[in-house]
């Protein structure tokens, strides 16, 4: 029997997929196992996301730990749910293993996966597994749900932004190389949490980077973005850089290293939201927000990425993020 | 610009995924570009299923024109919503591309994709891409609905085979690999043709190989299969095949090579169900059916799984199929 065979017979029996938690989940009708599954969503819209991960492009087999490997490419799915404030409901999941890979290793890499899923109670509803002569690579594609009764000008769409909101980010920034882009948690709850209790007008959760991913929600809202730098929280691997680095289209201005690595790292996970002046005042006063906000910056009318320097100078950047 | 941000760029202007054949989607309410997707199932359960396919492994690269490749990758996962008598309605990719693939080529997988999706109203709503030193990899998972009152006891699952059930399949089988495994047409049609008309006790489609799927059939359900060798429907390709094959446990029977390649060789993106012996009239005698059906055994309360020779011998065989 072939390691790919042992290790769906074993996941299968990990994933009675019927069940979530020791409870039958209660959207799930037909789990792991079958041709396909079924899920019912009911009175809710059904949201759909998937992303691919890559042995040598988003991880390093043998410097990673095998368990957060898996966890990451659950992870990285359930932050574009969160992105979406949408309640993950199931994952199928694709396993490409190299020939070499031994069962106890695979194994160890789904124990990763399966615990996020359960902190989450996202049912592992089936998959496809493959061996090759090459790298590890795992696919991930979740469903989730929204209320049909949300407002639809709830519905987090990146094309939402608009002139003069406030731009909020959860956690911090920067350096999540050294960390945290395999151990973070999605934004899940929070982002529950906003939607059931105030409008937001776009979100994103930052994955290719700061500057990227609030580049294409200005792009796709047709508006600008200003940032102010002494605002962005910078995570503590960021602020153990040292040096500085020269930023702005002719690299006008210099700033700290953390600064750059916040806005160009990437793989932060974090949710950034749109929301009016008043929305983000309350937001940003709420003490029982499951997660720190902070506001670092405002939408504007021009179809710049500027932002405000220590000094108070004003400078367009190019966004740009990590290259796996 | 890296060729993946190209890539992505044109998949996002051919698919605005609120549209399929120039009509808006009924059920995408949000399509392509955002964090994730939304669909409406309203009053549908929702259907999802997933499939990866990798370079040198379910396709050569170089030896299979680029289009089948794209093709392949959606038709695999339809094919699985056949099985279920599922209506496709979306599909989230993923694509891992070696660094040296020109974007043209990529874009013409991608076409490959796209038309078979057009052609079943399949909405491309997302997907993920990223280029590695490694070999293609393409992932597709799909949703599909069935509808929320369709009776219980005709959902397709692969575990509801009843004693005495009559085996019919759709099509013909054996050697696959000379071009109908990237050809094929997916089942979805005679899948809801069946499901609208017949009480289906269970179904599946023929990917590993007849006997290993017939095998899993029997297993998930507690029954055992008896399958009639001189009425297996052989493929033009497989009757092509010279010479002979021993079969059985003990290899005690000698067939034709054309019946062991629609035994054991996989690939046949046929479906084969389930059901009782007046259904199986029915539907044999049903000159609307959308596909030649073929009665090919039926279900014993052994555990066993036997083929009847054409000499009238019958034993017990092995299952098995093609190892990619």
């Amino acid at each position: 029997m072939l390691i790919e065979h042992k290790f769906i017979d074993w996941i299968k029996q990990v994933c009675d997929a019927q069940v979530c938690d020791s409870q039958p989940h209660k959207h799930v009708v037909l789990g792991i196992g079958d041709d396909a599954a079924i899920v019912d969503h009911g009175e809710y819209l059904t949201v759909v996301a998937t992303d691919l991960l890559a042995d040598n492009v988003h991880f390093v087999l043998g410097q990673t730990p095998d368990h957060l490997i898996g966890h990451k490419a659950l992870a990285v799915n359930l932050s574009d749910l969160a992105a979406m404030a949408a309640t993950p409901v199931s994952v199928v999941v694709s396993f490409l293993l190299p020939r070499s890979m031994e069962l106890e290793q695979a194994k160890e890499i789904f124990d990763g996966l399966k615990g996020l899923a359960d902190q989450f109670s996202v049912a592992v509803i089936g998959g496809d597994t493959n061996c090759h002569d090459g790298p590890l690579v795992i696919n991930c594609a979740v469903t989730g749900i929204v209320p049909r009764d949300r407002d639809t000008a709830n519905r987090w769409n990146m094309s939402s932004a608009k002139v003069d909101d406030a731009i909020l980010v959860s956690g911090d920034f920067g350096a999540s190389i050294s960390g945290k882009h395999l151990t973070f948690e999605p934004r899940v709850k929070l982002a529950n949490y906003l939607a059931e209790r105030y409008e937001i007008h776009a979100a994103t959760d930052i994955t290719d980077s700061l500057s990227i991913d609030l580049a294409a929600v200005a792009k796709k809202s047709g508006v600008g973005i200003r940032l102010n730098l002494v605002d962005i929280p910078l995570s503590e691997a960021a602020s153990e850089l040292n040096g500085t680095a020269n930023i702005g289209q002719q690299n006008q201005i210099v700033v700290p290293a953390a600064v750059a690595a916040a806005l160009f790292d990437g793989e932060d996970f974090e949710l950034a939201i749109s929301v009016d002046q008043e929305t983000a005042k309350e937001i940003l006063a709420d003490g029982d927000c499951p997660c720190k906000m902070t506001c670092v910056g405002a939408i504007t009318s021009s179809a710049r990425f500027e932002v405000v320097s220590e000094g108070g100078q004003t400078v367009e950047i190019l966004p740009r993020g990590y290259e796996h």
